[in-house]
Formats: C-alpha cells, sequence, structure tokens
C-alpha cells in the first residue's frame, strides 16, 4: 500500500480527494493537515465522509518536517505561494509531490512573478512536470514534482491541443475562451460573493481579461502550437455546484468540416478513458459529467462565419483537480491510471 | 383607458404582461385568449396574480373576429406562425399590435421563410417597425404594427449597436456572441428538456450555430453598420429562471481603451431610462436587473488581444420580451414611456 | 412628504425596504447608516436600485444623536441587542419608530433575557405595540414604537390566531409547527454555513427545539387563545432565496371538516388585501407569493388523524420583514395601508 | 456472474440502477426494456453512461416471456398497475425479482385496491417480502419477490420502527411525519409541474392527508408495534434534484431524554453499513447522504413540549429507491451486502 498524505485537506480539493481515494485499493491515507481543524476528526468536519474508512483520521498540523517521512507520495492542497513553502522540503525528503496549486505550473519565472507573487523556489520549475495526463503521461511518469492544472486549463486545452498541434488553427486570430464554471471553484470559504443569495438565480461574468489562468492556458497552447499563443479568456460563474463547461471559438487556417473536426480529436483520444469526444450534431452538458473524471468534447464548425466552436464539460472538482491529481498519482506509482476514478457521473 | 387584449395569455410572456400591466394607470384589460384555458379564471391558472386586479378576468378562445373591434391595442403573444395569422385581421379592424413573435420582425421574406416557416402575410413586413425602443423610437411612434425583439437580439443588439454606428468595430472580424439565459426563456411547456432534473445542476450550448436569433441579430447590426454584419451566436442554458447575460467579442477598428468604449455607450444612453452603463471594472450581473426592465452593460478591452469585450444583462421575460412590449406599447400610445415598468430589481 | 431615516441598511431587510419605499408616493428617505459602507453611494453597494430614486443616497454613520432630528419615522434594521442601544434615544427625541429585530417583541423581559440577551431598556416593553397588522391595527395606529414581527412567527400566527381565537383548536394537544426557510432569513453575511455550496441541493432541520422565535410565537398565541400555549417548532433551511413555508399541525376540540377551517379564516380575512385564503383543495407555494406582501394560507382536515393542517406562505423579507415593517409605517401614519406594497408577486 | 435484467429501465430509478451496478462485480446486465427507447442504445438515452462497460447494451421491448429466461433476476422499474403484469410471468419462469413499484408492499388487497388500483394477482402479495433490508434481512434472504419499499416510507421506517418496538413511542398520540423531497422523487417526465420554472424558487406541500404512501407507512408501523398505528403524513417538494428529509414528532409513554432514545437507535443499528445515527447535538442534511446508499438519523427531545423529534435523511433514488433495491439483490443472492452501493456521498 501507498502512503499517502493530503497538505490542506479542508478545501473542496481535499475533501474530493479523500472521497475517491476512499475507494483506491493501493493507497492508504496516512496523514491529513489543517490548520484551522487540527485536532478534529475527518468525519466531524465532513459527516459525508461518516460511513467510510475514516473514523480514525484526524486533522493534523502541517508540520512538513514531521510529515515528510511518513508517506511516499504528497498532495499538496493548499492555495498559491503557501504550495512552495511546503513542497521543496518535501521533495527533499525523497517524497512524490502531486501539487494543486499554480505554484509549479508556469515555467517563465517571470510570468509566475507577475500574474501571482514572487516564486520562492524557482529552481524547481524545470523538473516540475505539468500534469495534464493524457499529454503528458511519459513526462508524469518518471517525474517526481507534478504541477496539477487548473481546472479552466484543462477544460480548455483538452479541446484545443490537438487541433493545434494538426495545424488546422488559425494562430493569427484571436482565440475566444467562454468559460463558464460552478461555484465550488471559488474554494471553500465563507465569502459574501460566494453566498447563497448572491450566486442563486444570477450569473456574471468575472475577471474579465485578467484571470490567473490565462497565461496557464497560453503557455500550453504556445507548447503544442511551437509559437507563442494569445488567448482571450473570460470566465463566469454559474449558479451551480460542480462542472466547467468551456466554449471555445477558433478560425481554421482552411476550409473545414465539423466532421473533419472531430476526427483529428478522435484521433487524438480514442483509447482515453476519461476523454470523449461526441458524435456531429451532439454537445456536452454538465449532467453528462457530474462527479465523475471525465471530460467530455462536442464539437460544430459554423460554415456561416467559419468558425470552429468547441464545447467541454468536466468536473472542475474531478477532472479539473482532485481527480486528476490521483491520475498522476497512479501515472507516477505505475496503477492502473484509472484506480479511485472508476466513477459514474451522478445523473440526475 | 386604453382597452387592451392579450391573445395567447397562457405562457411566461402572458403572465408577465399581466404582471405587468396590473400597475399600468392607464390601460385596461379587456381580454386575455387561451385554448388549453378557455373559460378559466386568470387567478386560478396563475395564483400569483390572487389578490390584483383580475378576480374578474377569464379566459377566452382566440376569436379574433370578435375581439378585434374590443380593444385598441393587442399584444399578440402566440408561437411563430400563429401570430400571423391573426394579426392581419387586428389590423384591418382598426387596432395597433404588439407582436411577441418572430413573424414580423424579419425583413427579408426569404430569410423568414428560411428560419422558420412560409411566411403568409408577407406584406405586412415592410410597414411593421422593429420594436426596439431605444433605437426605434420615433418609428415606433408612429407604427400600427410593432415586432417586438427577441430575448438574444435584446440583449445583443443594445450594447452593440452604437458601436458599429461609431464605426469602432471591425466588421471584418467574426463578431462572437456569447449568450446564457435562464430556463424561462424556453417558454411555460411540459417539456422533459426543461424540466427541473434535467437543467439543475448542469448547464449546456444549445442550437449551436443555428439559432433563429442568428438572423435578427445580422438584419439589426447590418443596419447600424451600413453593411452586411454576420455573427457567431452560441445559445446556453443556465439553471436559473430568468435572465440573459450575453458576452460579447469584438474587433476594434484601432487601438482604443475600455474608457473609449464606455463613453460611446454613455453617450448613445446617458439619457435612457432602461439603458445603464457601468463604470470600467465593473460588470453586470442578472441580480442587478432580474424583474426589471433594465439592460446593463459593462466594458472591458482585453489588451492583450486586442479585443473589446461587452457583458449585457437583461431580464428575458421583461426587457426581453413583455417589459418591452409594453414600453413599445406606451410609445405607440403616448403614454410616458416607463407606466407600468416602474419596477425595481428583486434583490437578493 | 414624511422624512424617513433606516437605521442599520446594508442587510436584505435594508434594501429591501430601499426596493419598496422608491414606489412609495408619501416617503422621503433622507439617511441610510451603515458603519461597513460608511461613505458609500447606496447603487454602487446595491447596484440592483441603480436606475432609481437613490442616485445621491449615501450610507453615513449611525450618529443616532445628529439622525433623530432628520426623520419623523425610523426604521431600525440592526440586529438584536444593537436595536435596543438606539431606539430610546430615537423615541426620546419625538419620532416614531418600526423596529424589525427582536428587541422589543416580548412583553416579559425575563423571556428576552432568557432566549437573547440582558434588556438594556425593558421599561419601552409596555408600550411596544406587536406589529402584526391585521391583528393588531388599532393600538399600531396609536403607538410610536412598533415591533416588526419576525418571519417565522408572521407565518406561523397569521393561520393559527383566528383559530385559537375561534376556540376549535385543542390546547392540550402540542401544536406542531414545522416551517421551510430560504437562505435570505439568515441575512447578508459572509459564513461558511448559508454559502452557495454547502446550502444548494441540501436541505436541513436547525436550532431544533431552541429557535429564538419560539417564545415570540408562544406570546402571541397565548394572547389569542387567553391561556399559555406552548408550541414545538421546527426551522428548516430550503436551497431557494426566498419564502418561508410553514405545516401546523393542530388538534381539533370536535370533529371539523376542512371548509369549517376554512369558514373561520374567511370570516377574519375577508377584507384583508394581504392575506388570501385558498379555496379546499388547493395549497399555497412560494411563487405565489415571491417579492409580494401575501400572506397565503390553505387548509387541510386530515380526517384520518383528526388533525386540521395549516400551510401557509410567505416572503420573509416582504410580510416575514420590510414589507410588514412598511405597513406598520403606513398604519402609523395614516397612510393607505398598502402604499408601497402593491408588488405583483413575480413569476416565474 | 449473475444475470440481471432491468424491466422499465427509461426512468431514473433505471438509471440508477445502471450507475450502481456498473460498479458491482457480480452481476451482468443482460437486459434492459423501454418502450419509448427501444433500439436505442444505453449510452445515446444516457450520455452520463457513457465511458462505462454499457457500450452494447440497447434498450429492448419489455417482452416478458422471451426475457424471462435470460436472467435470474429482474428488477421491475416500471409503474404500480404494470409491474403487478409483469411480476407474475417472471416468477413462473423461476426468476427472482426485487419490485420497486408499489404492487407487492402492501398485504391486505383492499388497502391496494383502495389506494391505487384493482389488483390483478393478490395471490402473490402473502410471498412478497417488504424489502426494508435492515428490517426484514432474514426474510429477504429466503424470498423470491421483494418489495422494495417507497423513498417516503424508507425515511420514516428506519427511525421510527425501533422505537416503536422499544415501546417508548405513546401510540395513541398522532404521529406527525412532515417530509421534504428533492423532484426526481417525481420520475422522469415532461410535466408542467416538475418543469424548472415551476419548481425552482418555489417550495409547497402536496397530497397532503392523501399521499399513496401513507398505508405503507402504517402497515410496517403497526406490525413494529403489534397495534393498529396512523400516521399523519404530508409531503413536499424541494427544490433539489435528489433526497429527502423527514421530520417525525412522536410523543412519548414516558419522561425521555435525546440520549435514550439516541441509545435505542444506536443499539439496533450498530452493526448497520447503512444506517447512521449521529451523536446529540448533530442533525443530518442532504449533502451527507446525496448519491449514497446511507440514511443518517438525528435526534432532538423537546423537553418544552415533551415530543421526540426524529429527523432522517436518505437519497430518494438510492436508499429510497435503486440502492435499497441492490441491497435486496445482494441479500437475496448470497453476495456482500454492500457490493454496488460502496458509494461515498457527492459533496459539496
Amino acid at each position: 500500500m501507498l502512503r499517502v498524505a493530503i497538505i490542506g485537506a479542508s478545501g473542496f480539493t481535499g475533501v474530493e480527494l479523500l472521497r475517491l481515494l476512499a475507494l483506491h485499493p493501493g493507497v492508504e491515507i496516512v496523514a491529513v493537515t489543517s490548520r484551522q481543524y487540527e485536532g478534529k476528526s475527518v468525519t466531524e468536519v465532513f459527516p459525508s465522509l461518516k460511513a467510510y474508512p475514516y473514523s480514525n483520521l484526524y486533522f493534523s498540523a502541517p508540520d512538513t518536517k514531521k510529515l515528510s517521512n511518513l508517506a511516499g507520495a504528497f498532495f499538496t492542497a493548499v492555495p498559491h505561494a503557501a504550495a512552495m513553502k511546503v513542497v521543496p522540503e518535501l521533495l527533499n525528503a525523497g517524497a512524490k509531490v502531486i501539487d494543486l496549486s499554480a505554484d509549479f505550473r508556469l515555467r517563465d519565472v517571470n510570468v509566475y512573478n507577475e500574474w501571482y507573487a514572487p516564486h520562492l523556489c524557482p529552481e524547481f520549475l524545470d523538473e516540475a512536470v505539468y500534469g495534464l495526463c493524457e499529454i503528458n503521461r511519459e513526462k508524469i511518469a518518471s517525474s517526481r514534482l507534478v504541477a496539477n492544472p487548473g481546472c479552466y486549463p484543462t477544460s480548455t486545452l483538452l479541446p484545443l491541443i490537438p487541433l493545434l498541434k494538426s495545424g488546422i488553427v488559425d494562430t493569427k486570430s484571436t482565440l475566444v475562451i467562454d468559460s463558464k464554471s460552478g461555484v465550488s471553484g471559488a474554494g471553500r470559504k465563507a465569502l459574501l460573493a460566494t453566498s447563497f443569495c448572491e450566486v442563486n438565480e444570477s450569473f456574471k461574468a468575472y475577471k474579465v481579461g485578467e484571470h490567473r489562468h490565462t497565461p496557464e492556458i497560453e503557455q500550453e497552447l504556445s507548447i503544442a502550437a511551437s509559437e507563442e499563443i494569445k488567448v482571450c479568456f473570460t470566465p463566469h460563474l454559474v449558479p451551480m455546484t460542480r462542472g466547467i463547461l468551456t466554449t471555445i471559438y477558433a478560425k481554421p487556417t482552411k476550409i473545414i468540416s465539423t466532421t473533419d473536426v472531430i476526427k483529428i480529436l478522435d484521433d487524438s483520444y480514442s483509447t482515453e478513458r476519461f476523454v470523449k469526444i461526441l458524435e456531429e450534431g451532439q454537445l456536452p452538458s454538465i449532467n453528462m459529467i457530474k462527479g465523475s473524471n471525465l471530460c467530455v468534447i462536442g464539437v460544430k464548425v459554423d460554415k456561416r462565419t467559419n468558425t470552429i466552436i468547441l464545447v467541454s464539460a468536466i468536473d472542475n472538482l474531478v477532472k479539473g483537480a482532485s481527480g486528476q491529481a490521483i491520475q498522476n498519482l497512479n501515472i507516477m506509482f505505475g496503477f492502473d491510471e484509472y484506480l479511485g476514478l472508476d466513477v459514474i457521473p451522478l445523473y440526475p
């Protein structure tokens, strides 16, 4: 059994790791940390875990030194800027780390410094692997530090990367990425802006033109296209708990049909368990993927304006965070890639 | 008192007309029709109207001949293709008509025939005025047939028309219009697709590249731009009852700032009671306008990709349907334009 | 014009007072206070009020001394224990006060002390009138201090008081009051417990057997019954923004029919504009009353178990708070009772 | 591998059986029937099942004769009155049946005839076992026909039966059962009453005093109490998709504490995997159990009125329908009782 610890387990990604790992036959959770809930039992804080193997699991303080020898694998589920304070020590103690924050996603420390905060350990950026499993599987397998992708980037990159690689996208036209996220993406916090009465029966765009996932998307698209890509990225807040649906508008380099685009995606993902390309005429919705590690993608080429429209749906807490993190762990430690992730979407 | 009748009053636009007209001091509702509810009292079918002046109002059959002499103004709130069967008779009897269907919105009968159904009375298309009040106020005032705009077009045209008129929009680049609507836009029907369990906690795009509001948007934008405009229009379904938020991506003809774009919109709408332009840094949300006749517009120019992003919010049943219809009635009959529409948004 | 001030206007009851008073022809709002938002404009904090006559209204500090001479009527919309610190000064300056907190609702200071906190000015309890308008209209008219009823009590007392007065309720059997409230009842605060992801798609009972509205309900029922009444009161949290639906179970003193109970209620409320008794076979729902000052009541006598079941629906922010407060103001100052309250429920 | 067929698999209980059985290691689904979707693939109708072992499963016509030899176990998930038409043939062919309808739940055919419809095969009522697993486990194990309990009855019986058996409940006082259900309880149908815009942001009681689950609850409580029990049962509709929360009010035969009641329940359920009794001071909510086969129960004795208040939470589609049906199958066929049911609640 692989000994696993979760640093920062009191948020939504933490409890989601616990939900999914409960059914993972190859791991044992040896520690979960939380300053806020130190000393409390996990099932007291999260009663949804009550009937499961966590009855003896208690939150402990995030004492990295003490913890680094306890486990072979760590999920760091703390906010950005906090992750880079604990990851080096864990790596130096010989552990492998899947970091769910943004701290090791950007290769260029200047970009990180500009969008986030001064980076404290840029020397780890080179070896960190961007953990988009279907794209970087081999590098992940041999890595000791995986930067788990952001939720919006996951929903954007999976449909776009094969098209950029294929050369079918006109990179001189602006890529428009219009994303819509459920509220759990904002985290488990007491905020007026995410209180029920503010969000329910409302809808809004936010951080238009300035969301921090923008450089992450651009970095990975640029790698796929082998040239610098800029995107116009607009996130929106949907009155639902889980899910991201992203609508992407791209210009083709030549006249192309819906069938053609579907073929490119099918060729890329035909053997993937967690990425499903819909047939022509079908489009994804959140209730196809809720609670699961799936990414479902639909395609429509608008002939009237010569635009490729891609629509992708993921559960932001699963494929967009904790599920992909477990998928990364499975790859890093040689487990079957879908262990702990064989969860059917909840419908209705 | 102006005698008013509503043809097809059993849907959401019908009951919304009744909600708003209840507080209109200048009109008297003399007839409401519904095949389904013929003979039933309005307050039995719509208990939300229980405490108001409708206790003696009963649904009658849509006998146009009989009704045409009863009222001076008619709202036709029946589906497209049904409206064109009743409107001519009402006009010929001397009444004025505000039609909430799509039947008289498109000037080119061929476009109507292609997107909808064979038109039965194209001879009325020339005189029909497109009832976007803030844009066509003068023509509306002298018209006897107003085609009330669709909900998506209203949310798209109000922010875009002043920019197209100003010449700031690069009309050679595709305009991307990404709209998100509450479920009431689908009407008051028993459909599996709009049942609670299908819509709740889900989100999807639908009719991508083929929604019938596309030619309506293009027609009015083309008039504003004095050249043919094509748009890439994608509607989405939000798990909320009311509201449309539309995000528009346009390329400028030159380098332009957020302030510049706001100024153009401010100049167009500064005296308008129902259109509000937000200051730089602010963005609209549905809970700013729910239940009201307002259209609130926010602007952000994304300098990184040189894109004008416009975000507009309306209540699809008010400014997007029944509210604007009453605004049209007020203009046509010389009432103060805001009578019956002085409704504060419901927040929270 | 009556000069009115709102002390503590930054919560949901505050903004709801502003929404409703915007359409009240007889009052002028001269001050709104908020420590948190001091100096900010009302429309900046509450953009839903943007298009209305509040463009020059700014939040000020709650300097009671200064304010007490500005206005003839005060709504105090601050939390319990805070209200009793400001109300005496306002009264002493000659103003009339409608207090939306619990501070002046309980006649017995010992009961207040037990359920809330030590009362600071019990000398005002005797003159305070419990502002349940339909029941205490005459006393309210001549009062200078009205204690505006709680939301749960309003939904409970309106259906039960006529039955207790009529002697038809067996007061030796426990009255079971099972209430369900929308989330806005918890106020406009940043709390994890009322964050979207905690409340949405969930449902729970809370404060079972210990909610502070219990003694308020018992006090008013005891007055109606002329004997001491105890109730078993259980509140629940519904994933919706507005509305309270209360289901009441009472034992009759004799065999009685649904029709009989409806008749008692009809006799009490036939001339009331804001209380509607449904016919046999009909039951209220929140979408009959949302946004309005209505209380709709349905009745069913369960013959199998000889139980009177009453179901009432109110909007907790209107008839359960700000609407009833305005109704009280109208009564106190001789306005038509429905001024500012002629709002049709929002459906759908 | 046990060969299993689902008769009537196009509703919510059908798709939920498919979701859960996908992870059941001991069964193979050999047929799913649906008149409406005959010939269509399961994953076309239910895209949420897309990535799982159902790619070759197609809906067939409900030809019972042909099907009866295909499988050893049948779930009949058709409406009441339809089930009794197919169950006899399946039994006569030697299969075992778990019927999710009401057709075999009531022992007294007269009661069935009164509340439902004329029973066509009352000769099977005697041998049918009421499939409340924790209560009737032994009888279920040796049965060939299990009547799977209704959702409301499951949420009511699990907390009440141990108390009635213990003699602590005063059976001369009326038991008040106030239940609140998510919308999926109404089934997967195109109905105006369960359309999004009718249900969302609303709440109501329905079928007050006349819901068909009443005699089912009374039958099983009477067995537990060894005397005839009548209940006053009121269902309500909550704007959420899944979950039932039931609040029960019972009078004790003597002064009793919350601790005492919890002890009785703990003694009954301490070894149960799917029933969890909360500690004093805790209460269940739907987000503790959503998507899982759990029933969580909280207790509060209201000393002021001497009332036992029980609050239970289940997922109506799992423990209230398909999950319990699989639990019954596991018992009937000697599988570990939790196979296919080891699903962690989805939170948030």
